[in-house]
């Protein structure tokens, strides 16, 4: 049964992600998952609810492993604490990428649903990033000036492969999905933080 | 006669970023502008010239403000350049906000227009800061160890307050529309230019 479950699923993130989801009727989705109407309903009720399930499931995934690696502190140092987040919600993304795509899309729209989702799972993703940050500034491990900045770098840096895929295979040549351009693009990841977290510049701490 | 043309553009905007373009009817569009449906036609021949139109002039303006300065070059040191580049599109960004909301979202879909864009101006985009980068790394200015990085992160800081503005004001309580909050943001995108890229580290170069 569950197996059923999942085939909606997989259904839906192709067709949201193709045809958007407006373009897309539940007529659609049963045909492609084969399953009856019924069992969409049954799952998720109707159309807004799958919608809402695929964005809180993987939202709540994606926490789920900063809290993980969060809570491996203080055993392992904030700088491996980062590193380890970055590694393994990477994988994540690239193991549901086109889920990914849409979800990154979705949440820049303005709706109800998107600001439930910041105000439960983005709120806790910027407590995790934010401790971990100030644990390893505190430990002068690294200097953070400004946390507001090495978390939204660091976010868009992991969204980018999803969020710009066309942009980078387009104006770059990059694949994002290559494995190959995967590893250098983490590379890349790792390399920023090396650089503008990891070192330790002469700057004033600012509010932000 | 040209006002006719700016009332539809801006009814575009305000129609296309609240209801979507798919949302949106000529007839609607019409209403809003308070212009007959003959003079959509006139200028932009449908909904999906409007649309076109709205993409391609924002770019437009976007690539030709980089041009302008990177044609300074060499009156002006390629950090001056960067600097002036950020302060400049900001600018630009800030004076077409809802555009720009609506115009980084577009561009993340997978569609021939957006192609189009990407292969024209978003190219142009890549060359005007490639070679302002590498022009600043050759004079020894700065250090870029990746080109790529570098415009990434510089064209996500850019556009962060316009593609994820509920993202800052729910989960940072950031307004990033009120002037405060945008000079403040200015000041962390100067402060991560100071960090990543106008400093020095030792890192080697790699291929991306």
């Amino acid at each position: 049964m569950e197996k059923t479950k999942q085939r909606i699923i997989d259904a839906a993130i192709i067709l949201f992600t193709t045809k958007g989801y407006d373009g897309t009727s539940i007529r659609e989705l049963s045909k492609k998952a084969n399953v009856n109407v019924g069992h969409i309903s049954y799952y998720f009720e109707n159309k807004a609810g799958l919608h809402e399930h695929l964005l809180s499931s993987f939202f709540d995934q994606y926490v789920t492993i900063l809290e993980n690696v969060y809570k491996r502190m203080p055993a392992i140092s904030a700088k491996e604490c980062i590193l380890e987040c970055v590694e393994k919600t990477m994988k994540f993304h690239r193991e549901n990428r086109q889920l990914a795509r849409y979800v990154y899309r979705e949440v820049t729209l303005d709706t109800m649903l998107v600001r439930e989702i910041m105000s439960t799972y983005l709120t806790k993703e910027k407590y995790y990033y934010k401790a971990i940050l100030e644990k390893g500034h505190k430990a002068k491990e690294f200097i953070v000036p400004s946390v507001l900045l090495a978390v939204m770098q660091l976010k868009s840096m992991i969204s980018t492969p999803f969020l710009q895929s066309q942009y980078l295979a387009e104006v770059w040549h990059i694949m994002p999905y290559e494995t190959s351009a995967i590893d250098q693009y983490e590379k890349v990841i790792v390399q920023w933080l090396e650089q503008s977290i990891f070192t330790k510049p002469k700057l004033d701490r600012i509010a932000l």
